[in-house]
């Protein structure tokens, strides 16, 4: 075991492999971008192939390769689950797979990893019963959890090398010009796919809409795509919003909402031009609309608001309020359809919204974020992998990488959930380390990381209750009890890379 | 020497370390693509320095490294200039320097190449003074001539590996995201600077119009850059669009624009969707004119138009003539414009356009394109690089690339020019083999080259006069009399790589 600048003991064996965290910037330095190798595809040639399975075989794909999906339908995809069943038809084995993240949808994938399909696997998150299957450990190698700007990152550096990538696409031509704002099951930005696009030797593109050459606006370029495969359906368009645009009636989250509302409208950042990036869920959406309120009331207006983006900060977009989204994937049909249609709605690859190893991604030049979590504890640290039961469900997303990189951070989180402290002595796993974490706000006020001595300062005088972290912790535990603690078993089931590809934390069987 | 396939020497030195050219495909196959060494910037660096001199300073530049530009400010760029000029203040020497173009502008090239300071260089062209240098002899090393096609092969490949990238930007904000269409000195399309920015080690942008954050569209991303300079002015809008948007009222040139125009408008790839490209210069835009009479008749609609854009193209984007614009590069201010403007008018890079080691370039896509010449011979060969006295006075551009790739190419030139036969026995100097020519227009008619069967079938009914390619180089011997042929000294002043990287010929001093 050797223990991280987190406090978290990392085995042996992986700290030698990943390295282990050492801080923010620790092991940030100069390198050699990764590439691919490329077929160049000559006048005449057709990438336009029947079938999935015969772009496989096109493709040549054989055991122990690594293919790799995005996530941008969400809930609704059906490209994952298409391509590995026909793979696990063909009897290819041994696959790793790198998608963007896992969702619910993904369930089949469970019998490809005990048929031996599947035996790697990179992913932002797990969730319910793909999460539960790994978590009780049926697979032999760990799964490595990587943020978006880590996954970034480690494309670009060759830590994960996409043999072939199998892209959903909303529309595409015959040659591959592929974007997510036309089509049947639109998804808006393509930000994720377009990495690997970028760095995969081969790129099949799987759209259910065809259309003329040129298709354009072109999130992913003819130049990055090897084959293109039609079939019926890529996604349920119903999946792609799931669970993302719903308003809170919840008062406990309004006056969350309301309380992050004001500390960014109280904030030194508050300003004419300033961003910020809320995210989904039914308070970040909330909080949206009560910074609205106060920018008009301020008459104040934002430059840019950056993320995963809503349809509540598109009307921010159209009211002017916000003069431009930098857009690396959207939640909701109306976010796609903006995309589409609004030049100062931008859409950006995941590699320039978050890589801590591009030449500066956009979270560099943002304010605030805001950010969820499932556990903070009395160092900050905050969990957003895996629930109180230690079992593996939620996703690393862009939690590590936001949060350390804009200006001020906000962690928004209720007391409690149900019978579950939120705020705990040590959080289950560590995502995201204390120190990048500024603002912790609850439905009972505020606590300030000590770290942050200016904002302390500045936020003497707000009209928030205000808490030390220890203090906020206390309370939750004399509401719902202390927790016990959880027996974990011995196998490690996931490697918790930071976003610099060190390890900050892994997650045993439960 | 070595005698290529199309009928050239090539001396042994060059040969064994180029290749020599085999054919068209010949030398087309699988490759790791180049990669670049990226510092990271994190959050908090700048990347605003207060001068060229620091930024050059900044990056590290020494003896030997090899730098770039792009070209697409025209006679208008200041910025070669500027870099150059503080390069040798600076005392650095023996710089190779990888430019898309070279214009009559650059004639204080002469001077950096005398004393010592720019001891390579590769290039699409070179013009006037700066050519008829090259041609004398000034250089120890001789200049390698690269198609776009090319040059943006030779960087993916690696051939050309650029340290630092010095790329004009009409505006920019801090963090370097870079346009064409905003700013003093709009050029439109960045197409070819897009891939310095790609593949360089390291990115200066140099601006007069600094916007805030973030800077939208995005033709050049921060991603790419490291540092960013504000200058006075980075070129003169008339020099961006110097000689190109002139219509010809030459009576020849108006025949020979119909003739080609009767050409496509007859030709099997005439139909609802086709594509074309026409380029600059007085018949080419006039063909252009000609088209959009018989299309508008036949009420016909072109799928896109391609290439290097002029307003003639954007007026029948406008029109709705023509659905989607593909840009690499603009030759006047209405097309820039119309760039910013336009949803359908849209960018690519040069690789895009035309390199022939991608996954498919937009002219392998063509139908038809018009092409212009220095000098056609009987076997098709077309020289766009030197003059009737041997001097180097052209660009390769993309003649080579696009005439191969289309599925129709036109030649368009006037059988003499002034007391000069433009039909010849054999070319001063090979850039486009003749099977990629398909058939050549001049004012008395065309001839179609027999290695088009399917054409010269087609053709056979078409009101045009038709001759064989030898009897239009007789017609014009006996209109100027037979050339003298030219004095060639023994040193190669510049090597004439074809598309696909392979020696087609070399220019020797005169």
């Amino acid at each position: 075991m050797v223990m991280n600048k987190a406090g978290r003991d990392i085995p042996k064996e992986y700290a030698d492999q990943f390295g282990i965290y050492e801080g923010e910037l620790a092991h940030i330095s100069d390198y050699q971008e990764a590439s691919r190798t490329i077929k160049p595809v000559k006048p005449r040639d057709e990438k336009l192939v029947g079938s999935i399975r015969e772009a496989i075989e096109k493709t040549g794909l054989t055991d122990g390769m690594t293919i790799s999906f995005h996530h941008h339908f969400r809930e609704g995809d059906f490209v994952m689950n298409m391509v590995l069943e026909e793979i696990a038809k063909m009897g290819i084995k041994n696959i790793s797979i790198a998608p963007s993240s896992i969702a619910n949808v993904h369930e089949p994938l469970i019998d490809h990893i005990k048929n031996g399909v599947v035996t790697n696997i990179t992913s932002s998150g797990l969730r319910d019963k793909v999460g539960a299957a790994i978590s009780e450990g049926i697979m032999e190698n760990p799964v490595v959890i990587r943020s978006h700007g880590g996954r970034a990152r480690a494309i670009a550096a060759g830590d994960v090398h996409i043999d072939v990538a199998f892209l959903g696409a909303p529309s595409s031509d015959e040659y591959g010009n592929a974007n997510g704002t036309k089509g049947k099951a639109t998804c808006g930005s393509l930000g994720y796919a377009m990495i690997d696009a970028k760095y995969a030797d081969q790129v099949v593109i799987i759209t259910d809409t065809l259309v003329p050459y040129p298709n354009t606006p072109i999130s992913i370029p003819q130049t990055d795509v090897d084959y293109v495969v039609v079939v019926d359906a890529i996604g349920d368009p119903k999946g792609i919003a799931k669970g993302a645009t719903r308003f809170t009636k919840n008062p406990k989250e309004l006056i969350i909402a309301e309380y992050a509302s004001k500390v960014i409208t109280n904030s030194p950042y508050y300003k004419e031009g300033f961003s910020f990036q809320t995210g989904t869920g039914g308070a970040a959406l909330a909080v949206t609309r009560f910074m609205r309120e106060q920018m008009i009331k301020d008459n104040i207006k934002a430059r840019f608001a950056l993320g995963g983006i809503t349809n509540a900060m598109v009307e921010l977009l159209q009211e002017g309020l916000v003069e431009k989204i930098i857009d690396v994937q959207d939640f909701d049909h109306p976010s796609a359809v903006s995309l589409g249609e609004h030049a100062d709605h931008y859409e950006i690859d995941a590699n320039m919204y978050a890589s801590p190893f591009s030449k500066g991604a956009v979270i560099n030049q943002l304010d605030t974020a805001i950010l969820s979590a499932l556990e903070v504890d009395t160092d900050f640290n905050v969990n957003v992998m895996t629930g109180s039961d230690g079992v593996i469900r939620g996703a690393s997303g862009g939690h590590s990488d936001t949060s350390m990189a804009c200006k001020m951070s906000l962690v928004i989180s209720p007391l409690v959930r149900g019978r579950i402290p939120t705020f705990v002595e040590h959080v289950n796993t560590v995502v995201t380390p204390g120190s990048s974490v500024d603002i912790v706000v609850t439905e009972i006020g505020i606590a300030i990381n000590p770290l942050r001595e200016d904002l302390v300062e500045h936020f003497k005088v707000i009209d928030i209750p205000q808490f030390t972290i220890k203090e906020l912790q206390e309370k939750a535990y004399s509401i719902v009890g202390t927790p016990d603690p959880i027996q974990y078993g011995d196998k490690v089931v996931a490697l918790i890379e930071y976003r610099d590809g060190s390890l900050i934390d892994v997650v045993r069987n439960v």
